[in-house]
């Protein structure tokens, strides 16, 4: 599993984030804060009552993947193992027709011959802080939205700023259970990150697509990279011990990762206008995107790999937001979220004080009527090239106001990590770049109307084809020395630049920011009405709660457990062995072929090595690369999928048939040694 | 190129058919008659005139296949040609795991060894006749819409009952001219139809979908069928025979088939329609089907195998359609049709006699708002065992009224056509059709509304994945006999069914009704108003026209002509030996790869024999299949596929670029000797 990446300074695809708070109904649900874990559920379920030693020793040893997924360090040289298909994006961006890494994998046998990635940031979270009363304290009653807007704001990059200037560290201000909390995560950032090894992509994510959230699974979905500080390797305090047995059956593991987005607070009115307007719409577009990708993949070999990372991530999210709304067209499931949502409701109407919180829910249903109307009548170009001149062209804008009056991104805390995929290196290879910006445009013509005024400034007289044409061959935005100028130039020189996109860009800003403008009032006005359910939920069920994920840091937990489909015991472990079994029974088809790496050491394998685990963790999309570790803070495992049935964990958390997949430890350090000869980084292993 | 297949018995997609006049303004342009021939254009610019038998021979031996494509008698023995992708469809049902008769080809050395056809029936037009006064007659001034549909149906079932019952041949009237014109339309049926020879679909389909609608090509994209009467060979009359070198530059073609759908008389509204509403629509639902069909195949090989068929037919009409829309986005062409629509109303305004004419536009615009409202809100479930109880259950409703009153698809003249299609033993495949049928399920919920009353009678409470394995694995509609009992049982036998799709399929009936009648009336509307703007084009720009394209046999001309693309010449040929060269440029990508019967007879083929060409002809979706005739009446070539600039040929002509693709005659006999050791089948061609 994988989160969708967003393009680069321009929102594609604008993501709902209540960040609200989820009452746990059913047995190992949650998603927790690492500042409010579950301890006496876990004492008295489990038995185990981490301490907070153990607690902050986990938190250090986790690296978020900033381009969306979730490692650790796993050495005190600076090791990070993630997913292959997290370090996708750095692998897709180091590879050359000549020196296909996602397809051949990669070694370094020595520190010179690591990679060095054009664009990764790592985050590795040091300090949490609460900051809900200053917060809370900037918006008061009777603001309007667009004032309560501005005033959160303003207040939110005055406190990441100070932040940052006090400590250097980069610091996000995260909005927790709808509004209800406030909290400060400080990362001490890693921008040196270099690629050590990585699997063939036929092993990483063999099964392909086909296999993609199933189980059982058989995938060796893991890489490592090495950050580096002042040119070496850097030294890590925190790091994870290397198991030597994995987990046995049963045992309670933990999972430490940035799960992306859940809704589980959402209303049913919220959860109704996902199933009938939001999630068809973002399918529609998926499956517009896979076909075209797949289209130009076809055309060679070459351009197949130019399109691989876009249309295994696109591929992705299309089974991800697929299994999401089987779940929700599924009347059962719904049944319940309707039933937990009477109780509430009865119960908040029940008391005079809680009364009030109720306009709640018609706050949301209002809300999501009005998205129902701004559905696919934004601005949206499909481009990199494009993204740059649209970051560019927007913050020459943004940067003639205070930081803390500027769209968030646009802020001084941000710059930096902004500038880096500003400035990045890694290939943009045009002729993609065309086809993606030409359907994005016929999109849009489709979408807002062809005759819409947007519409036809941006056509400018031509086809969508002939345009995007034109627009990609004539801009300078290939050279980043030129970007580089753009944005040292400030406004003055994106006004006078008479490059295509940035003259593009300016020209379809007007439109975007209104409808900016438009949606950031309505998500203040769910946050506001998130807040007031939350409220709701702490008041009638008690605060033994975690808040909706934020892609910020989240411990979840579960044994190792197998499950039951259609009438079938589906075991808790795959072994290496049924990988060639599996290989064998897909014959002929594409992603089952084993790389021949692993034809080649067959025999040295040993068949019985657990591959694959799946527990009950509650995870979700950005998970992807999360450790998994025993009681003793070994790492058992690596989190890089759930199954068919997870997927409506969305919304709702089931440990029924829902399960986290992860690759065992085992696994990984065999085909290290076996597979790979990488006994170099073997040796260093939680070492 | 393929006409997409209609499922039996639910209208999946409602085609609008204005069946209209068409004004020649380019060079070779037209779809022409067999009764009204542009024969001083021909003499006048080809100095050639065909004479009556001349167009009688090619009439009679050109074929119609029944599943939307053409093909042309080749022997006095019966023998027919077809392209492989018009054949496929009987090719696949013929195919079992054990016998991929798709991938691996076939070939019958003797009679005996030929495969009969589940459920093929191929029509030979023997005689045009002109009813338009009798069916004009019918329809009266003041008539409502609901009466003017009743009306016309009636007499044009009476005309084709009567017709049939006096011949004994298939009687069609087809619309022409927008309700102009209608004439009766009688085939000699051929329902005893054996397989002879077919390529693998590695060469048929060389280059996949990936080089399908472009050009230079190398598909041996041809397959051959013998019909038979009696159980042997049926003697042909009417029969092309082979050139000996087919045509040579520059020369005269003329291709004989039967085109199935073109909007060239389209007012702005209707193509505004089109651009907006409709093509959108139906490429959103093609992308789906599409994803659907690969992931199903994903899973095995023998997965893939049984949705092959059904993917290589939608990618087709995926890809043809999204020419149209590029087409229709480009606002160059749609200002071409824009000019001549404005100079063809101001004719009509300037003439009082013609004036009142100019309501025709005024009630098309009022029908796409119509559309517009209705798209997407019909009831369509997308499975073959569903469309069987549809058909059925329909059928017993219909049965009650007499001939004339009833649905035209099941009136007295169709019954036998039916009937066949019904009782055929071609494969359904459970799990494919489960598939099929639950996501149309979920697509239904989306676009109706999950809340919609039908819709929650279709789900019955449960998921639509549930839903759909619940209705197929319970019906008994898989056995043949079954249907068969239903059939003859009649209205009470359908109405005692306790069949789950049966009792579903009569669950939706009525409201699949309520919407047939509104589209009734809306094409009813179209009619008489596209009737009224060829009255308009008549008057104002004289008689040497054709009309719109209606599935029925036309005649298409133009000299075999390279063309001009990026500023590079490409050539009228292929060659052989660029087959190879082809192949090589695409290494490793799965559909360039030759079968090994091509590796092994590379050194016996003559590199240098032409394989594919080019042709001005004018030529839509549905003549796949047409044979490519010289003016000696000899077989030169096999239509195939247009080039990807002919995609706008569904509502505007132009010689510029687009071409008809075609196999040339040469390369089908040298493969069928060289390659397929078939001398048995040459020494029969054109004899």
């Amino acid at each position: 599993m994988k989160l969708a990446r967003c393009l680069l300074g321009i929102l594609t695809i604008v993501i709902l984030n209540p960040m609200s708070v989820c009452r746990v109904s059913n047995a190992d649900e949650g998603m927790w804060l690492f500042n409010d874990l579950p301890l006496e559920y876990l004492q008295k379920k489990y038995g185990f009552k981490p301490d907070e030693k153990w607690a902050e020793h986990l938190m250090k040893s986790s690296v978020r993947f900033n381009v969306g997924g979730s490692a650790s360090f796993i050495s005190s040289t600076g090791l990070v193992l993630t997913n292959h298909h997290v370090g996708s994006d750095t692998l897709y961006k180091l590879s050359t027709p000549e020196r296909n890494i996602m397809e051949a994998g990669f070694l370094a046998k020595t520190h010179a011959e690591e990679l060095k990635a054009p664009d990764l940031e790592l985050n590795q979270l040091v300090n949490i802080r609460d900051v809900t009363g200053e917060v809370k304290g900037a918006v008061t009653d009777g603001m309007k939205p667009e004032q309560a807007v501005a005033a959160r704001r303003a207040v939110i990059a005055k406190i990441e700023k100070s932040a940052l200037d006090e400590t250097g560290l980069r610091s996000d201000v995260v909005t927790l259970y709808g509004g209800g909390r406030y909290h400060l995560y400080q990362y001490k950032k890693y921008t040196d990150v270099r690629l050590v090894w990585a699997p063939e992509t036929a092993i990483a994510f063999f099964g392909g697509d086909a296999d993609n959230f199933e189980y059982p699974r058989y995938c060796l979905d893991a890489c490592i990279f090495r950050v580096y500080e002042n040119d070496k390797p850097a030294k890590i305090e925190h790091f994870l011990k290397w198991s030597e047995n994995g987990p046995s059956a049963d045992e309670l593991t933990f999972v430490s990762g940035n799960p992306g987005r859940t809704s589980r607070i959402f209303t049913m009115d919220a959860l109704r206008f996902q199933r009938d307007v939001r999630m068809p719409f973002m399918l529609n577009g998926l499956r517009r995107q896979e076909i075209l990708l797949q289209q130009y993949g076809l055309r060679s070999t070459e351009n197949a790999r130019r399109a691989r990372d876009d249309l295994f991530g696109v591929q992705n999210s299309r089974k991800a937001r697929l299994g999401m709304l089987a779940g929700l067209q599924d009347p059962t499931v719904l049944a319940e979220k309707q039933k937990a949502e009477d109780v509430l409701l009865a119960a908040v109407n029940a008391d005079p004080k809680l009364k009030p919180l109720a306009t709640a829910w018609d706050s949301i249903r209002e809300t999501t009527k009005k998205r129902g109307e701004l559905q696919g009548k934004g601005v949206s170009l499909t481009s990199s090239l494009f993204s740059i001149a649209m970051s560019i062209a927007m913050m020459a804008e943004e940067d003639q106001k205070p930081s803390g009056e500027r769209l968030p991104e646009y802020s001084e805390a941000g710059r930096e990590s902004l500038l880096q995929q500003l400035y990045s290196e890694a290939p943009i290879y045009e002729d993609l770049d065309q086809v993606l910006l030409a359907d994005s445009i016929a999109r849009t013509l489709e979408s807002r109307g062809f005759d819409d005024a947007v519409c036809q400034q941006i056509l400018a007289g031509k086809s969508p084809a002939d345009r995007a044409s034109e627009l990609i061959t004539g801009t300078k935005l290939k050279e980043v020395a030129n970007r580089r100028k753009l944005v040292e130039g400030g406004l003055k020189a994106v006004e006078a630049s008479d490059d295509p996109l940035i003259q593009l860009a300016r020209t379809v800003i007007p439109e975007i920011r209104k409808f900016r403008t438009i949606t950031d009032q309505l998500d203040e006005q769910d946050k506001q009405a998130y807040a007031r359910i939350a409220e709701a939920k702490f008041a009638t069920q008690g605060t033994s709660t975690y808040p909706d994920a934020t892609f910020s840091l989240r411990l979840a937990f579960g044994p190792v457990a197998g499950y039951e489909q259609n009438g079938e015991a589906i075991p808790a472990w795959t072994k290496v062995g049924g990988t060639f079994e599996h290989e064998e029974k897909h014959k002929g088809q594409a992603d089952y072929k084993l790389p021949e790496s692993w034809k080649k050491a067959k025999d040295s394998l040993n068949p019985n090595t657990p591959f694959n685990f799946v527990s009950t963790a509650d995870i979700i999309g950005g998970n992807s690369g999360s450790p998994v570790v025993n009681s003793k803070l070994e790492l058992v495992g690596l989190i890089f999928d759930g199954n068919i049935q997870s997927l409506t964990g969305d919304f709702i958390y089931s440990d029924k048939q829902a399960r986290s997949v992860s690759v065992h430890s085992s696994a990984i350090r065999e085909a290290l040694q076996v597979v790979y000869g990488a006994e170099n980084i073997v040796k260093e292993l939680g070492k």
